[in-house]
């Protein structure tokens, strides 16, 4: 439950930021007792400031249980260094009573929300609580959510924006592309305005 | 109106893995006799089969009036070789009366629905039915859509995924970081369930 030595906090208005370039990410929760975390690659910033998101959370899932019960889940950003671990909480239930994060050994700690689990080891950390809409749950099995605090890791997310280094490839962010295959962000391209 | 020389369609449930990986996406959209296009990071899929969508399209944009009045639009995905043209539609407004299509020389071919630009040069393209939800729109700038329709350039996208090669660096997608600097996906990585 120690706090990661490289941990950041990212002013709210940047947090977006985070998520711009389209990372898979883990969603925690904890609810009367249990907690858990699985894999979404469908997730995606909702607005600025206040920063909000938008994630797709399957009825099937036992977090969604928890974050139906809570109002509150967190994202964390798992990278190359822990992409095993992001398959392993995508590819397995907590619906039997397991407990992934003693199965799987994933260190935890917390942020501002002393209930909710952030995944230790992931490069970005986003606190969010639920906006209801059981409408938009039910039929599309979608949640969005204000971000009440974020976190980064402070050695490739910096003023504000993610930034590759050749010391730091392992902690670049995953992005799925089927089966456990995750592409990595890599040669950053500056655009121009043509003419 | 050419269609590219590459153009490969998608199966429908397979529609989801061209957007799972999180690249930056271009959405045209035409309605009585105005046609725009412009860019979005801010996109996922939502569902797989029927293919579903969600993309933000603030109330700025003078493409969200064109998909409200027509029901329709279409994400094309640019990659590094038009990087220029996605900061550029990203970065001007047609509510002046500008035609962005002329204004930057973008060459547009038509998929199944005749009325519908697709913007030539990019890797992937998926035609959409907007699935209408005003108060989501209104709240949220939230749009959901299914796909009705999708193809992709089959020198980067092959059975159903993303095929990374050295001779198409240029035909990655885009995934926005900020003012118009970009990454792109490289270095593969398969994960192993642990244990």
């Amino acid at each position: 439950m120690t706090r990661p030595t490289h941990l950041a906090p990212v002013d709210l208005p940047q947090a977006y930021r985070l998520m711009n370039h389209g990372p898979t990410v883990l969603v925690s929760a904890a609810h009367a007792g249990r907690r858990n975390v699985m894999a979404a690659a469908w997730a995606m910033p909702l607005d600025f400031d206040p920063p909000k998101i938008a994630v797709v959370i399957d009825k099937s899932t036992f977090t969604r249980g928890l974050i139906e019960g809570s109002g509150r889940f967190a994202l964390s950003l798992p990278c190359r260094d822990n992409a095993d671990l992001c398959l392993a909480v995508g590819n397995t239930s907590a619906h039997d009573g397991t407990d992934k994060f003693q199965r799987f050994g994933i260190e935890s700690f917390v942020g501002e929300d002393p209930a909710l689990p952030l995944i230790a080891g992931c490069v970005g950390w986003l606190e969010c609580a639920l906006l209801p809409d059981p409408p938009l749950a039910t039929r599309h099995d979608l949640f969005l959510a204000q971000v009440t605090a974020a976190w980064a890791d402070g050695r490739v997310f910096r003023q504000g924006r993610w930034q590759l280094g050749p010391d730091t490839d392992g902690l670049r962010t995953l992005h799925h592309i089927a089966g456990g295959a995750f592409f990595s962000p890599a040669d950053l391209l500056q655009a121009r305005m043509p003419g």
